[in-house]
C-alpha cells in the first residue's frame, strides 16, 4: 500500500462555477471523489489538498518526501509560472504526473510553456477530470516498477 | 448600490516611501480615502485591500465573484507573472479596471508586459493616485450599463 | 488660464460609424463636446482637430510648441507606425496625454506596440470617450504642477 | 450596377518607368483602360485613383463606405506599414480585393509583411497588371453573392 | 456500438526494439492487443493500423469520415511537420485523442512543438502504452455526449 | 498548343465536404471541369491530378519537365513544410503559379509561411475556385511570352 | 554643373529649437547655406526643401528623377518607416547619400533600423550640419564618376 | 555595528537532502552558522530567515527597511520568476548581493536569467555555502563605504 | 565484409539534368557506380536506392536494421523537414554518414537547419559526388572501430 | 596643435588589391597620404598605423590615451567581434569617429552590427577613402570644441 | 602546495585610470599584491599575468595545464566574444573560477552572455578587487576537495 | 604542381591531449605527416601551420594571396567568431575548405554557426583526422578545374 498525493493549483476550488464551457461542471469535491475511489481500488492511501498560495504548494511537495510513494498534480496557473514548484517536485524523487482538465494547447500561447513538464514522468490534458484518474493510475504503476 | 473591491498588490503597502521620484509622496492611506470618497460620491460600497501574497490577492478575487459588481486592481508587480490572477479575474464575471500610478511604459521592459490587459475592461497608467479615481468611475459606468 | 491641443488620428472622424461594437456609438463631435465641458470646467482653453495625414499631426504638434500647455493625443492607427509623431510630441515640451477609446491590448498583437507610450505622461485606454476627460484632467493637473 | 473602387499607392505613378524588369513596361494609364474595360464588360462604375500620401488614401477609402460596393487596392509601399488603411479597409464593410504587380514573395523580407492581406477578401501577385482584371472579376463576385 | 480508428505513425512498426530505454519494450501488436481489448469492454469497434507514409495516414484519416466516431492517433514523428494531417483531421469532424507513449517534453526542443494538439480534444504523453487505453476511454466518452 | 498541369496537394480530394465554410461547396471535380475548360478556351492541353502524398507530388513534377509547358499547382497543407517539391518545382523550368482556395492570410500564422512562393511566378489566394482559372491564364500568358 | 536635391524630412524645420542637447543650435536655414555654398564652391545647382508629409518627399523624389544628378536626403523619423521613400529613391537611378545630424546609433533601438541604408550609396551619421557638406562632396564625386 | 538581513527563498530549507550533488551535504543550519560566525567577526548583528512563500520574502525585505543596513539573499526559485523581490529590494536602499550556492549558468536556461542581477551590489554563485560568507564580507564592505 | 547502405533522398534521381550549375553534370547512375566501386575496393557491399517519399526512406533505414553495417545518407530535400527519418536513423544503430553533394551552406537559409547533423557521424557537403566516396571511406572505418 | 590618431584594422594592409569592386583600388598608403594632409592642412600631428590583431588594437588606443587628441578608427572585421576594442575606446576619452569605405549596410547582416557606434562620435560609411577625410575633420571640430 | 594562476584580459592593465566610477582605483599592482597575500596565507604559489591579445590567454591557459592547480580568470571583453579561451579552459581540467571586477548584469546587454560562466566552477561579479580573493578562496577548497 | 596551405587555429596544438573522447588521440605532428603524405601522392607542396591567434591566422592568409592555390582550414574556436579570418580568406580568391575533426553539429549551439562555411567550397566535419585528407583532395580538384 502506498501513499499518493493530489494537489491541485490556484483557483481549482472554484471548479464547477468557474467558466464551465472550460472546466466542466463537476466541482473539486467530485474531483476529490473519482480519486479516492480510485487509490481505493488500487489500495492506496491518498491526500488530497488544494491551494491558491505558490509557497503552500512547495511546502506540501517538500512534506511529501520520505512519506509519499507519488505525485499527481495540477499546477493550474503555477503550470506557467512557478520554477519553485519546479524545484520541490525535481527534490520529491518520486514519479509525479501532470495534470490539467482542460486542453491547455487550445488556450493562449502562455499557457503552451509548463515549468514541470520536462521532469514529469507524464503529461495527461483535456480529459477532463478523468485525467486524474488517469494520472493515479500512471503513478501506481510507475510505483509499482519502483 | 453596487460594491466595487479596490485590490492593491505587492510592495504598495510602502507607497509614499518608496521611490517618490516614481510613485508619489502620497501614502496607500491616502489612496484609500480617494477611492473611499470616490465611491461615496457615486453611491456604492467599496472593499480596499493590500497584500503582499499572489495567493491572498487570487483568494480576495474569488471571494468578490457574486458579491462585489466590480474590481479595480492595481496589480503591481504581479502584472507581469502572475498567471493565477488573471484566471481568478476572469473567473469573476464583471468588469475590472488595470491602474498603476506610474507609467509602466516608460520603466524596463519587463514591465510592458501585463497578464491582464487583454481581458480587463480598460487599462489606465501614468495618471498618480488620480486613476484610481478614474478607473472607480469607469467601472461604474460599466456596471451601470450591465 | 492654459491653451490644451487635443488631437485625434486617422479614421477618428468615422467615430460612430465604424466597427461601434469596439469604439461605440458616439461621435467625434460627441467628444468634442465633452472635451469643450472638460477644459471650460476647469478654466482652460482648448483646440480639437482630427487629420487622417501623418504630416498634418506631425506640424499641429509643432505648432502647439511654445503657445498650447498641454496636449491630450489618440494618435490612432498612427500609434503603431510613426516615429515621425513621437518626434514632434518628444519636441513639445509640455505633457501630453495618450488615450484610445478602446482597449488595445485586448486587439491585434500590433497594437500592442507603441512608438508613443514610453515618452507619455499617460496612457489611458478602454475607458470609452470619458478617457478623453481622464486625459484632460491629468493634463491639467501637471501644467500646475508646472 | 456596382461601383467599384481601384486604388492605388505611393510610386505607382511612375510605373512602366520605375525598375521596369521588375513591374513591367506598361503605365498607370494602361492599367486604368484595363479596368475601365473589366468594369464596363462586367456592367459596373469604376473610380480609379493614385496618391502618394498614406492620408488621401485613408480619405478615399472613408469616401468609399456606403457609395462603392468593393475595392481593388494596390497600396504599394503602405502594404507593409500602413495600419491607417487597414483601419479604413476594416471599417469600408464591403468585400476588398489586395492586388500587387509583382511576385513580392520573391522580393526584400520586409516585403512579405502586410497589414491588409488577412483583412482581404483576396490577395493576387505577380500576375502582372492582368490581376487588375481578376481582383475586378473577384470584387464583383462577391458584390453578387451579397 | 461506435467505430473507432486508432493510427500509428512512422517507426512505430519498430516499437519494442527500437530505443526500448525510452518506448519500452512491449510492441505495437502489443499496444493493438490492448486498444482491441479496451475498445470490446467498451462495446466499441475497432480499425489499428500504422504506417510510415505521411500520405497513408491523411488518406485513412479522410476515409474515417462518415464511418468512425472517433480516432485516437500516435503521429510520432509526423506530430511536429505535418499540417496535411492536422488539415485531415479538421476535417474529420469527430473527437479525436494525440497519444504519445514517451513524454516529448522531456526530449528535443523540436518535439515540443506540436501541429495536431490544439484541434485535438485531448493529449495524453509520458503513460506508456497505457496511455493508449485512456485516450480510447476518453474518446468513448466524448461520443456518448455527442 | 501548349500542355498545363494542374496539381492538387493533399486533402483537396474531400473539397465541398471538408470545411464548406472555408472552401464552399465546389468538388475538385468542379475544379477539373472549370479547368478543362479555361485550357480549352486558351488552346491548351491539361493534365490534372491530386494526391495526398508528398512523395507523388514530387513525381510528377519530375515528369513535367521536359513535357508540360507550364504548372498550376496548389499544394494546400505541402505548401508549408515541402522542401521537397520546392526542389522539385525549381528544377522544372517552366513558369508556375501558386494558388489557394481559400485567403491563407486569414488563417493560423503557420499558414503564412510558403516554400514556394518565392521561386513562383505568381501567387493567387482567396479567390475561389475562380483562382484557378486566373492561375491558367496567367501561365498561359507566361508560355506565350517564351 | 549637375543639380543636387537636398530633402529633409519631418521635424526638421524645427532644427535649433528641438533638443538643441541633440541636435545643435543650427537651424534649417543655417544648413540650407551650408549646402548652398558646397554646391556653389563645386559648380553645382542646388534645390532645398523640408516636409513634415511622407508623401511630400516621394513626391519630390520622383520630380527629381530625370531632373536631378543626385540626392543628399535626411530622412528624420521616416527613416525608420518608409518603404515609400525607399521605393522612390531604388527608382531615382542616380547617387544618394543618406545623412543624419546626430549619431543614431547611441539613440532608442528603433532608430537602428533604416528603410533606406541599404540601397544609399554612403551614410553619414553624428558629424552635425557639416555632415551634409559631406554629402554633398560625396554625391559630386559620384556624380563625376558617372 | 550594522544589522545584516540574509534571507533565502524557496526550497532552501531541504539544503542537505535536495540533490546534494548539485547543492552539497551542509544544511541551511550550517549556512546559519556560518553566517553567524562570519557576522560576529565582523561585529555585525544577523537576521536569518528563510520561506518557500514569495509574499513572505517581500514583506521581510520591506521590514528591513529603515532597521536593517545590507541584506544577503538566495532567492532560489523566485530569482527567476519574481518582480515582487526585485521592487521590494529596490525599494531597500541599502546594499543587497544575490547569491546562489550552486553555479547556475551550468543549469537551465531559464536559471540563467534573473530579475534582480541588474539591480544587485554584486552576484556570486557556485562557490557552495562559503559564498553566503564572501556576500556578508561584501556587504559589509559596502555598509562601511556609505 | 561489411554491409553499407546509400539512401538518396527526393530529386536526386534528376542528378545531372537539374540545376547542373549548383549538382554538377554527373547522374545518380555515375553516384551509384561510383560508391560500387569504392565499397568493392574497401571489401564491403553496398545496398544503392533513391525516392522521392518520405515514407519510403523511413521503410528503408528500418530494414537496414540487422542487415546493415553502417549508412551514407543524402537526404537532400528531407533533411531540412523529417523527424521521421531522423527517428528511423537513431533507431538504425550504427554508424551514419550525412552527405550532400553542394554546400549547402552557401545556399538559402532554411537549408542551414538539418534534422540529422547532431545525431550523425560525419556531416560532409560540397565535395561533389567525390563526397560520396568519403562518407563510405568514414562509415566502413567506423564500423572497423566497432 | 593635435595629435589625432587613425587606426586601421585587419585586411586594410590589402587594400587596392582586395576586392577592388567593394573596396576601390587605392591603396592603405593612398589612405595614409589623404589623411597626413588632410591633417597638415588643419594644423595637426597624425600616427597612422594597421594591425590584423584586435590585441595590437586595443593597446595601441591605451597608449593613445593623454598622448592624443582624438581617434580616427576603420576597425574593419573588429566591428562586427570586438568588445576588447570598444572598451579600450570607452576609456579613451577623447572624440572617436568609426569610418567603413565601403557601405557596410549593404553587405551582409552580420556587418550591419557594431560594437562601436552607440560610443561614437559619428560613423561615416560607404564614402570610400574620402570618409576618412570628413572623419578627420570631424575629430578636429570635436577636439576644437572641447 | 599548490600553484594557482591567475589570468587578466584586455585593458586590465588599465586599471584604476579606466573609468574608475565603474571599476574603482586600485590599480592591476593592487591586484596582484592582493592575490599574492592571499596564496601566500594559504599556501600556494601563483602566476599572475595581463594580455589584451585573447591568443596569449589562450596559450598561457594551455602552458597551465599539468603545471597549474587551478585558474582564476577575469577574461574582461573576452568574457563575452571568446570561444577560444573557452576551449582553452575546457581543456584546462582543473577548476577555475571566472571574476568580473564589476557587476556586468548591471551594464549593456552583450555583457550578459558569457562563453565561459557554464563551465566554470564559480563565477564572481561586483565585489570589487576583494572579488579575485574569494575566487582563489574557492579554487583552493576546489584543489584541496581534487 | 600546387603549393596547398593547411592553417590551424586555437587550441589545435593541444590535439591529441585535449579532450580525446572528442577529438582522438592523434597530434597535430599525426595531422600534419597525413597531410604530407596526402599533397605528395598528389604531387603538390604544402605549408602546415597552427596558431592560438586570430591575427596570425589573418596575416598567414593573406600571405597566401597569389602564392598559394588553394587553402584547408580549421579554423577551431575561431570558426564561430572570426569576421576578420572570413574577410582574409574571401579575398584569398582561390578554393579553400573547412575541415572540424570532430562533428560540431553534436556539440553546443554557439558551434552551429560559422563564419565561413557560406564562402568555403566544402565544409568537412566529424571524420575524424582523415578529413584534412578529404579536404586536401578536394580542392586539388578544385585547382585542378580552375
Amino acid at each position: 500500500m502506498a501513499l499518493i498525493c493530489v494537489f491541485n493549483g490556484p483557483n481549482l476550488n472554484m471548479l464547477g462555477t468557474r467558466e464551465p464551457e472550460i472546466y466542466g461542471r463537476e466541482t473539486l469535491k467530485d474531483v476529490e471523489t473519482l480519486c479516492a475511489d480510485k487509490c481505493r481500488t488500487l489500495g492506496h492511501d491518498m491526500r488530497f489538498t488544494q491551494s491558491n498560495s505558490e509557497g503552500d504548494l512547495v511546502t506540501w511537495i517538500q512534506e511529501a518526501r520520505g512519506k509519499a510513494d507519488g505525485i499527481v498534480i495540477n499546477p493550474a496557473a503555477y503550470t506557467h509560472t512557478s520554477v519553485a514548484i519546479r524545484d520541490a517536485l525535481a527534490a520529491f524523487g518520486g514519479p509525479f504526473v501532470e495534470i490539467h482538465i482542460s486542453n491547455v494547447h487550445a488556450r493562449e500561447s502562455f499557457r503552451h510553456k509548463s515549468y514541470l513538464s520536462d521532469i514529469a514522468s507524464a503529461v495527461i490534458c483535456g480529459c477532463g477530470i478523468a485525467g486524474y484518474g488517469y494520472a493515479i493510475d500512471t503513478v501506481s504503476r510507475l510505483i509499482a516498477k519502483g
